[in-house]
């Protein structure tokens, strides 16, 4: 499909519909092509990503600019495959959330060096999805598509659904036709259409690819298949936040969540990106990657030593990172040791009792994702692959509502007593 | 109990605990009395609300330091009963949540003077309670009290477990007994005592102020008992951002939700003090109250044309509104007579409906109390009490993940279909 530009009209400025971004670029080959919507290299079928010609040379002028713009990624439009008049159009304004200086938790976990947690719950839909689902819509919206689709089995349903009805897209979800019905109702509630398979999410995947390849999926952006490089590129943007937040400093150490592993190479290219440009000191950082023991391919690989991943049949609580086969695996794998960060794991019961860690010390609900985070960190200090005296920033990335089943059978009232003053003293509340 | 304000050392210059305010005062007989953690007037029993020496006679200064003020609520601290330094302080740091221009909801509502959405479903724990728990907090902290406590059946449960985990407070929460697991969970997750009351919701109210004036119970704030004047400001904020989102202006009509009046009574609140500090003109407005038909003692007092609200038993899905006799009843019944609006209510039926219409159209998914104002917006317009050709705001104040069960029965997938093209087609999905 030939790339589409916002056509100029005779009082408006020709806005580039793609901002600083130049070309797509494949991550194995190098080779270069135009901005469209297509995923793989024709020439290696290496995933694409997106490349660009960064404004390089001001960067006083660069941040001052970033610090007076909106409070969402668009703040960073100047860095990302978006028109610079972004803000103006209609979409769910994701990010800025919060970035938590969690001294309670740091506490019971000794780090002495400082901890923040960046809190993605507080993103429209409640989760990280909300902000790459942004950019691959501006890009849909750019190639002239009407439909925006996706597979998933929860927090991307949910994003999509939104992101396209605030747009005017029509959109059209694809779920396994027996997901939890919270799940169900959260991807249904935006109005657009809803298709449960009779299927895996495997089959899921499997039908979507068909339907990109024929007739019928004309006009439609998968946001994680046929729109990844752009979708992909608004994880980077979680990158620029926690460095801003901090006043423009990269921390020590990271730890993020591994499902696909794009989330963990985007943040580190967003990294490079802002040492590039001058936006922050060049300094030396740990990348940590958390799974959950049921689904730890990438991290079962680190600690073998090995460059490949080998798939696995997932089975864990923290569904939203369970993809057995993670396309972004071996450059995890990279990135982690490159940067002297690690690979990390923790299981089910662990997730809950990290959950419960994080909520009790800093009043935040996370969703099983956060608890891998949080289990992961706490798993790393006490194995000694995470020094407690450097700067730590840990991830949660969804909202605890969306997995209350994972901490109901263990979370419920302390008492149940009469409305009596001798009943409250009697249950030794007083 | 005697005013404690925060100790001044050396190296520190004296940060007045309470901001500009400077006493409580009764809203039936003006009388003042000093800040302290009590309610109610002891000349007449009226209620008690915060009175303020505002800093008045710079409003260009005044409104600069806002804008450079953080993104949350306390860049109003200049306006609030909470020091100067609450920025620094460990809490949730709420709002600033999202005004969203909803062009799409205004179309199909026939708005042609603009419509917008303010979001707090964006808040920490998604609901507006984490503005007024916030304010109390900040009281507590200063009184010294080292409990946190509230009755509740949902949001403010929520906000008050996460506001205190995050302060270091101990909390303890009461609720009725059998509340919905979901809200249980909600409730206990942050790891406060969380106590079951077999009892009505009344029941809890009753007992909880038996504590107050029990021995068992000192130390303890309740914020929505005896800090229920700083708790009640937290509300003002929604004016403030309001009006800062819209470019320094108040809109012609406010669309606010009615559970015990003091939310629409605070806005007001907060819109008359930006007129007489010069950071808005002096324009008129209508505020417009809403309720579930369920629960409607204000609006059938409305209606009758009386000056006082008869009580009623709540029977509405609308339940975080459900309060049978609303304390601000007739200071509300006072506002939306006085500035040209009206209060409407609408059945469960129709908060469903509204409450799709709203994600269907700008991607927010509400609780029921969200689709009870923008219900009642539809039924304002159908019935001409509200002009479609001004400028209205509608307030969305929590989250629909919170009540699923109301959209649950009539939400669900479009279709459930084989993975092939062909069942694709035969659904009349392509």
């Amino acid at each position: 499909m030939a790339v589409q530009t916002v056509a100029a009209t005779p009082d408006q400025t020709d806005v580039p519909a793609f901002g600083p971004a130049a070309a797509l670029s494949c991550r194995e080959c190098g080779t270069r092509f135009p901005l469209s919507p297509v995923f793989a290299c024709q020439e290696c079928f290496g995933p694409l990503e997106v490349a660009y010609d960064l404004p390089l040379g001001d960067p006083e002028g660069l941040r001052k600019k970033i610090e007076a713009g909106p409070t969402s990624i668009w703040r960073y439009a100047p860095l990302l495959p978006v028109p610079a008049d972004v803000t103006d159009k209609p979409n769910l304004h994701p990010g800025w959330t919060k970035l938590v200086k969690a001294d309670n938790l740091a506490r019971e976990l000794g780090i002495t060096g400082g901890l923040h947690v960046k809190d993605d719950s507080g993103n429209p839909t409640h989760s990280f999805k909300d902000r790459v689902v942004a950019i691959a819509l501006e890009a849909a919206r750019t190639f002239g598509l009407t439909t925006l689709s996706c597979s998933s089995t929860g927090n991307l349903a949910g994003a999509v659904g939104a992101a396209a009805a605030r747009a005017g897209f029509r959109s059209c979800v694809f779920i396994p036709h027996d997901l939890e019905q919270g799940k169900v109702v959260m991807a249904a509630v935006y109005g657009g259409e809803l298709v449960g398979i009779e299927g895996s999410y495997d089959d899921v995947n499997r039908f979507c690819s068909e339907l990109i390849g024929d007739p019928v999926g004309e006009g439609w952006g998968f946001v994680n298949v046929n729109l990844r490089p752009y979708y992909g590129e608004g994880s980077k943007t979680l990158a620029y936040e926690i460095c801003e937040q901090l006043g423009w400093r990269i921390p020590d150490n990271l730890v993020i969540p591994i499902a696909s592993g794009s989330q963990l190479t985007k943040i580190d290219k967003g990294l490079q990106e802002l040492i590039k440009l001058g936006l922050v000191e060049d300094k030396p950082y740990k990348i940590y990657g958390a799974q959950a023991e049921g689904c730890s391919p990438v991290s079962a690989a680190y600690k073998a030593g090995h460059d490949v991943v080998r798939p696995v049949k997932p089975d864990t609580i923290a569904k939203s990172l369970a993809i057995g086969n993670p396309a972004d695996g071996p450059y995890v794998l990279d990135i982690t040791r490159r940067t002297g960060g690690a690979v990390e794991d923790v299981d089910d019961e662990q997730i809950v009792d990290a959950i419960k860690l994080l909520a009790r010390t800093e009043g935040i609900f996370a969703e099983t994702a956060g608890g891998v985070t949080v289990g992961v960190l706490k798993k790393l200090i006490e194995t000694g692959q995470l020094d407690p005296a450097a700067e730590t920033v840990v991830l949660n990335t969804g909202d605890g509502l969306k997995t209350l089943d994972a901490v109901a059978p263990t979370t419920g009232p302390t008492a149940i007593i009469r409305p009596t003053l001798d009943a409250f003293r009697e249950a030794g509340l007083a």
